[in-house]
């Protein structure tokens, strides 16, 4: 059908987005067509204007629409914390929770052997000069609990050793969270870091 | 953070179509940002086309890009057969099993009394008048086996009763399946199993 050729190709686009497979993409299509006016042409809109202006910022990689994002420009944040997140979704994790006060540093993956990323790739270096440069006094590594974030972690701690604190997210039962649906990892770290109540 | 406003309301109006949710939404606009000449800019500009251009088709509802759809533009689907869908998707999914050559007709859901649908709220008055202009000899319903979904069968071949052979699709439709979740195999088999209601 050529003529619904531009409609296969927005199907297929949005097919290939996280979270969204070829079913999802046609309901979600066809959602948007019957909406044009009301959703589809103010959303094209969006992503235009989005895509126009949002840019990594230059000293900690969150997604903004400046070259410097609106924590590492505000002074305020300045208290000699930084945290250390794989990926900006993280970064958001943890301003939406509101109780870190500090700066971010995102590295933007892990190291993995496998797929070849080594520290040069992850603003790693980065992250060595703003320690000094803005006298961070502690670092808080919240990376995944997976064997790339901690093999990250250990790295990290190693080229930061000696000259500032590094600490990281304690691990264990999230808040809510039931045993039954926790994997063993998970559990097992808990149990070792047990304490008094 | 008023300068990542646009950021924010892409994320929140990326969260409203279906089959996405806040998450899943806040990942696929980090991916879209991260990719944003290759992928977001591409992508805006398509939603503009399509918002542009994609139209119901005045005979069927199909959705395509004129106001009459290749199928029921084409003489070649002028078979006899017109095949009676809920939703412009489950003629997609009829059409991806390659078994069907006539037309369709697109209710645009099914009758509820929950819900308030009547008849003229669903383009059945259009499907009576169809059955005489297009020289139709059997009319294919293959509505979803839910029991709105049969409600509106009935009622349709009551409506046609008389007029033309009606038909609809037979076993392979399991109870309380919906056509867009079923392989093209279960579909073809069910529609060459297709019984007199
Ligand atoms: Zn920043
Ligand atoms: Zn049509």
């Amino acid at each position: 059908m050529s003529s619904t050729r531009d409609i296969d190709a927005l199907i297929e686009m949005m097919a290939k987005l996280p979270g969204l497979g070829p079913r999802s993409a046609r309901r979600a299509v066809l959602h948007l067509i019957r909406k044009r006016a009301l959703l589809l042409t103010p959303l094209a809109d969006l992503m235009q204007t989005v895509a126009a202006t949002a840019r990594e910022c230059l000293n900690c990689g969150n997604v903004g629409t400046s070259d410097i994002c609106d924590i590492c420009a505000s002074e305020k944040r300045a208290n000699g914390e930084l945290c250390v997140v794989e990926d900006v979704a993280d970064l958001w994790a943890m301003e939406r929770a509101g109780v870190f006060k500090g700066r971010y540093h995102v590295l933007g993956g892990t190291l993995s052997a496998l797929d070849a990323v080594g520290p040069e790739d992850l603003r790693i270096p980065k992250l060595v000069d703003r320690v000094t440069a803005e006298n961070i006094a502690e670092v808080i590594l919240a990376l995944n609990a997976t064997i790339d974030g901690q093999t990250t972690a250990h790295y990290i701690a190693d080229q930061l050793e000696g000259s500032v604190k590094v600490t990281s997210l304690a691990q264990g039962v999230p808040i809510g969270g039931e045993l039954d649906y926790l994997d063993d990892g998970t559990i097992s770290a808990a149990l070792k870091a047990r304490r008094d109540v």
